[in-house]
């Protein structure tokens, strides 16, 4: 490649940053230019809810890569407070404005990475724009939270939304004294488990006095001079909140990319192939903007998670470095913990595996996490879905104090491999009183399986 | 299959309690008989150094299913004190003796399952009939030494084998109040491991005042009047010993299957087919006395394990029993706690991949266990070894105080499919900061072998 050659990313949290960083390193000579529109770059987003417990103690305040370091480590040229508005396809290059001065500029491109993530999802309610109002997806509104906390010290938190922010965010608010209030739309949080998955959830968000608002939905907030929220409306009651946490999920940024004539799929995002290319001649995305392939149904969607941003990332970076890399989809694997329990949710659930066209099967059991009778052995609720017609497994969760979050990294590896219940039942787990039983909860869960698919029931 | 079906199995520890259960079960019609030459069936070996420590609290004493429990919910016969000493293939008989009357009488069978074990291997030494000398192996070693040590307080200590079994002995005795010295043949113990694991399990002995003494083979016993050993001598020098433990490892019990013609292999196990079946019509065999398939080798070895015991006795009872089972090998995959280090070890050593004829190269990675600066997060060493050819993963292992055991599952679980270094690269593992970092140091480690086996250094 010729000097002189320009690879320009736009975004800075997860996926830029992975992006910019393999491109530099594939191809040495290129001018690796990195736009962010805010302050910061490269930060913790899921340390947020653990940073401001203290728990997560951190001298950097959340970053990891400060523009200085990216630049200096990894030569890359960061750009913050410079916002991407416009692709011009023609002349590859890209309208960028000074946030500061107000002025724009026009970059020239060889090679342009598409990472403007994802934003909150919001209410369509006045008030969302108070000072006591609050989303969990950037630096600037988490130092704003930590502010505000202290400052204010709140005693009635609502948080609207039980997926695992929500969830993350309910602890937090709890840790740090307040009375927290949890609205959900659906029966259990972390919609799609299994109803005694769901129950011990419930349970949990009660022994820590969180008050849990089920098939609720919110409309509308009352204000004080529209400055402060002062309750969360909702289809059954209102409720007086000090603070507001939002987490009803995010979608797509893709203003940007939209000035350009960009492919984007059903839920908005940017439509690519596995050399993480969108439609347009030299132009990729990555991260939380992308609709990505959902390797056990096949389908298209989206997976805001910093793991798939930081893969997609360094997919796009290397081939718009001129290197050839493939990302073949994802699997959906998340942990959250909720006080003293371990959630895992992995691949479809099963309206997903009806939805995607499936003849699935589901089996919830209940095992001890490690030898009964040894310290800290828990009652671990293991639900596992199954193709009936072939034993394919589909998905599945693990709920309980002790070894979910591990366990569900194996489902997450047969689900890749698109592997059985029977593959599942033959693996060679291990055995030792301190860590797991002679038959893991995994083992007798696909156990159980394995005969509600064949009819069998020895 | 007709009345009067009569299936014996001989052993009654782990492959034999399988066994009996599953013909059960799968033939509910058929006379089911389990002998057991010692008072007690399905105990819980693996149980006894913390059942000794008292950090495994069991009301039944490691006791499993006593015998007139397996009688009364699975339909079995029990026969303890009943040693089964020779077999009759023309007959279809065994001669079972009566351990208490001494008298010998002949059981007829249609089906024969031979579970008969291994037993510790022992040092040609005199002493070893000793009342301070053990071995882990039965519930009656187990009960004389929870005596022992009741009685007589013994202060000094010596653990011979370095092994996953010496090893927990040696926590074992530590925690109770022992001083123990632990002595080993090779340089680090759990022999095989990568030189920065061995470090770390010798740093982590001396933490815990474990005189660990590496090099050395154990050349005597010195004895006080025949009945105490008071020192054991070795090829460096002589330690003082109030109690020693033997656990140089196991050896498989085939004297019962030698008095028919039934093939053993190199290793002195039985030779089974994938179902079981040994060279002899009618006869089965399962669990630590047979030689079993070694996945990633594909070569024969044995694998004294409770987990493997258990799920070879499955598969010879429902073959026995008239169904169609198959058991195609094993991965190995132990798993032990030492004090507060988890070590794991999962597949072939570099050593073992050589020796098979790989061309296998190693990599050695250490991270972070959960997201750094969360609390519980430790540094884990990561251990792959890789055919340098293909990619393929041949095993690995992990050593840190957080996050190694469950971890070596998913190592397990890629060396069964037979998958490589790549497909680890791919899995989409959880990330949430109280278990894992971004980056989990699977991932890590399988990122850094990727480019030792493309020889690349990005």
């Amino acid at each position: 490649m010729k000097k002189g050659y320009r690879i320009l990313v736009v975004g800075g949290l997860a996926a830029g940053p992975s992006a910019a960083t393999k491109a530099k390193r594939i191809n040495p000579d290129a001018e690796v230019i990195l736009f962010e529109k805010s302050d910061y770059i490269s930060y913790g987003i899921c340390e947020i809810p653990y940073y401001l417990t203290g728990e997560y103690r951190d001298k950097n305040n959340l970053v990891v890569y400060s523009p200085k370091r990216l630049a200096k480590e990894k030569g890359v040229t960061v750009r913050i407070k410079s916002k991407a508005e416009e692709i011009q396809t023609a002349k590859k290059s890209v309208t960028v404005r000074d946030m500061k001065s107000g002025r724009t500029r026009t970059e020239r491109y060889d090679r342009l990475i598409i990472a403007t993530g994802s934003r909150p999802k919001m209410l369509p309610f006045e008030g969302s724009d108070c000072k006591n109002f609050f989303t969990i997806k950037s630096l600037q509104s988490a130092y704003r939270l930590r502010d505000y906390l202290s400052r204010h010290n709140p005693r009635n938190a609502v948080v609207i939304g039980g997926g695992y922010i929500g969830l993350e965010m309910t602890e937090t608010l709890r840790k740090i004294g307040c009375t927290v209030t949890l609205i959900h739309r659906h029966k259990y949080p972390f919609t799609g488990l299994d109803k005694n998955a769901g129950e011990k959830i419930v349970q949990e968000l009660e022994t820590n006095d969180i008050y849990f608002v089920p098939h609720t939905e919110v409309t509308g907030f009352e204000t004080r001079g529209k400055e402060f929220i002062t309750a969360v409306a909702t289809s059954s009651r209102s409720f007086p909140a000090d603070i507001v946490i939002c987490a009803i999920g995010v979608t797509p940024s893709t203003e940007f990319a939209a000035t350009a004539e960009i492919q984007t799929g059903p839920f908005n995002g940017i439509i690519t192939d596995e050399k993480q290319r969108t439609n347009l001649e030299n132009v990729y995305a990555a991260g939380d903007c992308c609709e990505l392939r959902n390797i056990v149904s096949g389908k298209s969607a989206l997976f805001p998670l910093a793991t798939v941003a930081s893969k997609t990332g360094r997919v796009a970076g290397e081939n718009a470095a001129g290197g050839d890399a493939l990302f073949n989809g994802t699997v959906k694997n998340v942990a959250v913990r909720l006080f003293e329990l371990e959630i895992s949710r992995i691949g479809l659930t099963m309206a997903e595996a009806k939805e995607t066209g499936f003849k699935p099967i589901k089996e919830t059991i209940t095992a001890y996490s490690r030898v009964a009778g040894m310290p800290d052995s828990a009652r671990l609720t293991v639900t596992l879905v199954a193709d009936k017609a072939n034993g394919r497994l589909l998905g599945g969760s693990l709920v309980g104090p002790d070894g979910a979050a591990h366990r569900g990294n194996i489902l997450a590896a047969l689900l890749r491999l698109g592997r059985t219940i029977s593959d599942l039942s033959d693996l060679d787990l291990m055995y030792a009183p301190p860590f797991s039983p002679l038959w893991d909860p995994l083992l007798i869960a696909a156990n159980q399986s394995g005969k509600k698919i064949r009819g069998r029931h020895d």
